[in-house]
């Protein structure tokens, strides 16, 4: 059985604002992980299959036995990565990615499968369901990451919506430093940031405050 | 083993060019196959997992029994596709696309794979590789469907790239009626359509008159 990733501070990647940030993936994975990054999840919607294939593996070659490195959508990518012995954990889907019984089927049961839901059918329909691990469920605030994302639940609703499964869930959607304690507080998993560490200047730094505001929040 | 496609009429579906002319792409490739297309690939760069497997599906229900239905780039859609019992025939990958060897060990030897190849280096590449079953090699004519396509080869070009390797080859990129002959003449292996079908008011009609064409060019 494979053990529950520790989602408290989870990563979630754009290669577009990294690179508005002037650095790579890559970079600041490495960054954001020596900072607290518990879980990266690397995300390439524009990217073809051959360049994401190269980004997952040099990202697993470097923090892949320190943290787990979940890839978005692409369940291919994952099986390649694998195959090419890479040390990558999981894959996280949405609900409009292929199914989340059918991926389980292909990723095998020791990969963990995270799931995007943000309306309560589709949380409870996840854990009816049984294939995912956990789930993210935003968004907390209106994100411009997302643009086909509903409007914001806050830290209140995404608590609430947290709280009618049993799967971890982690907190998703313009989260930064002053939503971390709140959700800490209210019960969830973590908390997954975007742009608050990929447009960071200090990638490293804005991981550690995250990171010292989810403790916080924890007391 | 495999036995080698029927590339002769190679349609290779675009969604926006099938709506377009007020039609789904399932009702596209079904009038299609009606009139003669051979072999089918489903294309759907701007769709989700999700919506890109049910199309699948259902184009398989459809015609899956007679000709065979290739995936487009996602790996992952063809393999779940299999999971569901579709009869889905094989793969087609791009230069930028998960690499030939990795994807025939996801696929395994009973499913197609077909590649993109434009330069010499890329199709000596494909048959050294030894993972590819055909070639797809353009473009033709310089086209509006692939915008990161190199200009046109011209019929002459795509002929003389072809007999580098002896791979099956079909050659693409907006190719319509009046190449079909001298493609056959030169010796490839078949002529691969977008928007000749796609866009045509009547795909059965349009498929009869290029497979005629095709044949014409035999003689």
């Amino acid at each position: 059985m494979r053990p529950a990733p520790d989602l408290r501070l989870y990563l979630v990647t754009d290669e577009p604002q990294c690179a508005s940030a002037g650095r790579s993936v890559l970079q600041t994975v490495v960054a954001a992980v020596a900072g607290g990054v518990t879980c990266v999840q690397l995300r390439a919607k524009d990217s073809d299959g051959g360049p994401f294939l190269a980004q997952v593996v040099e990202v697993c070659r470097a923090v892949g036995d320190h943290v787990p490195v979940i890839v978005n959508d692409r369940v291919d990518v994952f099986l390649a990565a694998r195959e090419l012995g890479a040390s990558v954990a999981g894959v996280h889907i949405g609900q409009s990615d292929l199914p989340a019984p059918l991926v389980r089927a292909l990723i095998g049961d020791d990969a963990f499968l995270g799931l995007s839901a943000s309306t309560d059918s589709e949380i409870i329909a996840a854990q009816t369901e049984g294939a995912c691990d956990h789930l993210g469920i935003g968004a907390v605030h209106d994100t411009a990451t997302k643009t086909d994302a509903p409007g914001g639940l806050g830290v209140a609703g995404v608590a609430r919506a947290a709280s009618l499964v049993g799967l971890p869930a982690v907190a998703i959607g313009g989260v930064k430093v002053p939503d971390m304690a709140p959700l800490a507080a209210a019960g969830l998993d973590g908390g997954a940031v975007v742009s608050a560490i990929c447009c960071a200047p200090d990638p490293r730094r804005a991981a550690a405050e995250l990171l010292a505001a989810w403790t916080e929040g924890l007391r």
